[in-house]
């Protein structure tokens, strides 16, 4: 998805490797023998044909240059990587290639696939912000800190209080991906223009299997039509990012060289000033995050399209998904580790708000109240997080 | 929202009076009345005085002109909605007036409850677009249409699947509406920085008062910092636009004088062509949609607030929020009066179907296969919405 | 364009008065005005026919919500308009109304002058905001500051280079939207399909004709098919916002309890903080501006209309359009406000700059180099400011 | 920028080049070589050192994976660039490298490189993509075609006039790309903070010997806190992304089965449909241009920086640069792909135009007098664009 330049600094190697044209072109192959594994089960294909077709179904076999070249021509991958397929197989097989099934078929399937794929692991990443909150939250649940609003001192609060802030956020964000990889990541099985029709009576249990085989899951009808799955992703990832985003930002605010409440545990030099120390990581996130929402506005504006299958607003959906996910995953990698070496000063944290204003000192609460309340909080949200944490660890997500 | 000028294409009545200065007013109130009456729950404020201030919490006794004004001085129309609530009242009174409480803490119950309102509103609109599309999906079942794929004659289908599939898309987004008014918007009790630190060990109890009288969900934590809340609701907004979307666009390119197999019922002429008939209401379907979703990005790329309270972004979201609300209550409605008034050609479907070319008729499946086929999917869509409608109704929405 | 609640807060009175509805009325009633009397100058029309229109083409004449509610079938309103003006005239005047003339012919013109009008206006702003930054960057020429970079220190500068560094970002949003309101705003004189049919050999002369009267651009062609105009001015004032944003959320950021190099003048207090001092206009300039860009690309990715007039993304171009001028003029006079009542704490500036480490004051140019250095550059600045100053002034847009 | 699987569909190779990693390490390699000049030329640095810095300016002698993996961990590959160039030269030479420079001016003034290189392919083929439509404006300036507003047949006009119209839009973008690139992509020579400091007197010579020698812009002041030319450019692709995308779909519509008034000359097959003729170079079109905008937008707000270089915002306006230049890049190829092979069927146009009801035809201006003034603005569209044309061939944008 990026070059090599910045693919260190906003993507990881682990959910690359989902979206990537590798991860794509095995995931169509996937479908295409899931097709034919699933007209199989229900008589309409021979069961040596759909094993010799799944047998061939491997990215390594396929040149993804000659397809993407070719598939140019047709708007769609799905034409060249079908008739390579056939190509590849005895005759007499052939025609049980892709039966009854249309270009969108494969590409909706193998989108699902490698965003299903592509959660699992920023999901994985997410679980560990989630615990280096827990531990913020747990370790600094007494530590007090100036709460600020409109970047004005305000009252005190505890910086446990604000990881737990964070971590409920992330704990939001994870549900909801985890929910969508699960419910709404769904198999595609249409045909031509949506009915079916090449399947007689076969079609529900053609559907059924294909979204079983893929551990996805199996729609009421084809949503060809209906973009809501693509854009409720992309709209979710949006909002995972922004929980990210909120960590990223406050970050780089606290380590501020006037505030300077946290600092990174490692960070790089600047190539002007070697003495500086910069947030390097929080602005990774920072800058990762802010491209989600515009690339997931992208797919909640293409919704509308026309007939059958969309003349190009469809096509326009998968770029900016794969997109999204590899930046969601980078930006969760690397506020993984921004938390975990995070340095936290709580002297200096203290000493601001000790030094506060006579008159502030007045009309606040008493600290000591306010750590108790704090602390009420910080426990609910540990306990949510908890919570959170045992239902996903429930679903069978990885073996599904 | 809108001037006059456009607002009866754009909105509806109904949910302007959900969301306009009236009523964020009144919810505003409604906030401060409801907390009143939470803290004397508690015992922080004499029951007679939180009788006292709830009387006064009516929006005819303020003026919003005056409160717009002096709340542009502190960049919140709660200061002097406060003060002007305090002045109105007993010396003895106003200081149990906004008790713990901070802006933030009124503006984002309030816009909760403005919202929530307005989703119901949308909710029964949306409710009679999927009925419209269940009767079309039901009486057209056996239509034959020629499917479109790119806008080319691909094969054949029935009207009433393609209506079965927008129905599908409606019924879809009904729920998640429903869903994030039931339990995403969500009361806010978090004091000046979020640790309700001046209701000392009242706090959960009072939060979930407050959140019990103004029937909203009562979260984990408060989340001034978290604005998953929002932004969710903004890409549900935009994501149910993108459903009723695909119905106006689609009924625009079947009403186009070529293809002429809808039309509306009704519709207006041209200032230049009396002889025209244009699709009026799917183009303010299309109009109208079109512009949530950029507003919806608006909010989703505001999330990463800085410190307790946002400078800036946290204020940002209110008028996209309102703005799509309405924008989504006139969509609805427009795409409920177009469909209850829609004429369907079902003659010049079929005739279209049965032009098809020889070598197009050879290669595809039988017709009555296909319309089999489709049938079971439109059993499959009419079932699902039943259970969706049934499962709506059942939630205490309406009485919370 | 707001209800008055955040009326105040986001818009001024001058720029809301020149796109509302009203002015949308006057305006579209200009452009029949100006239609009848270029169709007179070219003998299509009877002078007295013309001027006979031309008396009634008043907004007071003609009812907002009528014209809203009737408009709202046809999915414009400039079809009731018309048929009023022609109601309230002789029979035999009233088919010289509208001569050869459609919707969008009218619309668009009125879109150009409302949006013209506003940009006279916002310039008035942005002229003010300029001034009082040549002003700042003029007295701080040799105030030392911190540099920050990643909001670290860096190396010192002058607070006069950030303010000419910000006046030179207003000059060239200044310099862009002059240059759109006198060769963009153009006028529409197209005719039903945009080919001048009914005007016969007239249709150059009355295009050019219309636009003197109106002080508008005459464009090539009809241009409604093509969108750009109306979106490059949603660029220019998203890039204008961008401008102004830059500002407040600096304000913002220098005015942290923490830093404390400026704070606004007059300020508000908190509901529940009332020793907080919040940077409430720069906060306002933040939020206002926010919204621009999202605005600006609902405009921008609805340029692909169909045929010769777009089903619904011309439709859903002015609502955006009218909204961004008015929160450009809202955050401009809040930028001037701000600019006007700045605070700079120059011995706090210097402070902070004298209190760097020792490696830091090693590896830094003499600060009397870096004082000179930057003042060259503000000269520039300044020099560059009055260029555009003149340019603009002598620019006949008053008078047009 | 794009995986193989879709490069074909949505990028040319030619712009890919301009804008790939190779490029852009070889831009920024270019600026460190003309920063050593300039620096030579007032005499900072010894002219041999310049040229032996020069002479290692390569991209092939340095590793985009290495540089890419150490950059994150500064968020900047100039770091490590700037590191491996001094590496590779002789001791006493590496000091004159990246004198008194920062990361952002290295990276902002390649930025400014590898758009404008890409902005001069992409403008090549924007003027293939005018003469085509100027071709065809003259070709069928007196073919008849039935107009269409909102998608309803209205009046008839010409399909030469409507090729006129997007030929006027295709050149009004032409002018503003090729504005943007003569004048506002800009070298930046700011250093640490943007003052020049370390430059003393020869600020203003150093940096305009470097723009000199790249060819770019030379601002009044570092634009580091100024994003508008980042931004404008952005906005400037969104704008030629509409005029191109008006093309793309209206020769979907016009190739509808239905109306069948044109189609591609090679158009591909279907997986399910073999008889079908897919319009996939348009629908290219809209699905590559559809993705602009957000992304235009990803950048317009993100405008708003904090201090003397963002931390996060600034970061995140290449990677959408790039993708946008190469989608606009790929749009331009298929839409001249398109139009060059583009068959036009006048016959149906004309049986179409001639079977209006007979009330249409009454109220209709005569076809011939239609005709002429078709033709008087074809000639006026044909006019100027031969303006357009001389006046980007006289710029020295070549040569520059």
């Amino acid at each position: 998805m990026y070059d090599v330049l910045f693919r260190s600094a906003y993507i990881t190697q682990a959910v690359n490797a989902c979206v990537d044209d590798h991860a794509l072109i095995q995931a169509m192959l996937d479908v295409e023998a899931a097709l034919a594994t699933a007209c199989a089960q229900v008589g309409l294909v021979p069961q040596a044909a759909a094993a010799t077709i799944g047998a061939r179904c491997r990215a390594e076999f396929f040149d993804p240059a000659s397809i993407g070249e070719r598939g140019a021509e047709h708007a769609s991958p799905v034409v060249p990587l079908v008739a390579d397929l056939r190509a590849a197989l005895p005759e007499e097989i052939r025609r049980y290639v892709h039966l009854g099934a249309t270009s969108q078929d494969i590409l909706d399937t193998a989108t699902s696939i490698v965003m299903r794929d592509g959660l699992r692991v920023v999901l994985g990443d997410l679980d560990a912000v989630a615990e280096a909150l827990a531990f913020l939250a747990d370790r600094h649940a007494t530590d007090v800190q100036i709460g600020r609003t409109l970047l004005q001192h305000a009252e005190p609060t505890t910086f446990g209080l604000v990881c737990a802030g964070w971590l409920t956020g992330v704990d939001d964000a994870r549900q909801r991906l985890a929910r969508i990889a699960d419910e709404r990541l769904a198999a595609q099985v249409g045909g031509a223009v949506g009915n079916r029709a090449a399947y007689g009576p076969h079609g529900p249990a053609i559907a059924r299997h294909v979204a079983e085989l893929l551990d996805l899951a199996d729609p009421v009808l084809p949503w060809h039509t209906d973009r809501q799955r693509p854009a409720e992703l992309a709209a979710a990832v949006a909002l995972a990012g922004g929980a990210l985003a909120t960590i990223g930002r406050n970050v780089v605010l606290l380590a501020q060289t006037e505030v300077a409440e946290v600092s990174e545990g490692s960070t790089g030099g600047s190539s002007a000033m070697p003495h500086k120390r910069n947030p390097a990581r929080a602005v990774l996130v920072v800058a990762g995050t802010h491209q989600i929402a515009p690339l997931a506005a992208s797919v909640l504006s293409g919704m509308d399209g026309e007939g059958q299958r969309a003349a190009g607003s469809w096509q326009a959906e998968l770029a900016p998904l794969r997109r999204i996910m590899a930046l969601l995953g980078g930006a969760a990698a690397n506020t993984r580790d921004l938390l975990t070496g995070l340095r936290v000063d709580t002297a200096r944290m203290r000493a601001t708000v000790e030094s506060r204003p006579a008159d502030q000192l007045e009309s606040a609460p008493a600290d000591e109240a306010m750590v108790a309340a704090a602390g009420t909080l910080i426990a609910r949200a540990l306990a949510a997080h908890e919570r959170v944490t045992t239902a996903l660890a429930d679903e069978p997500r990885e073996d599904g």
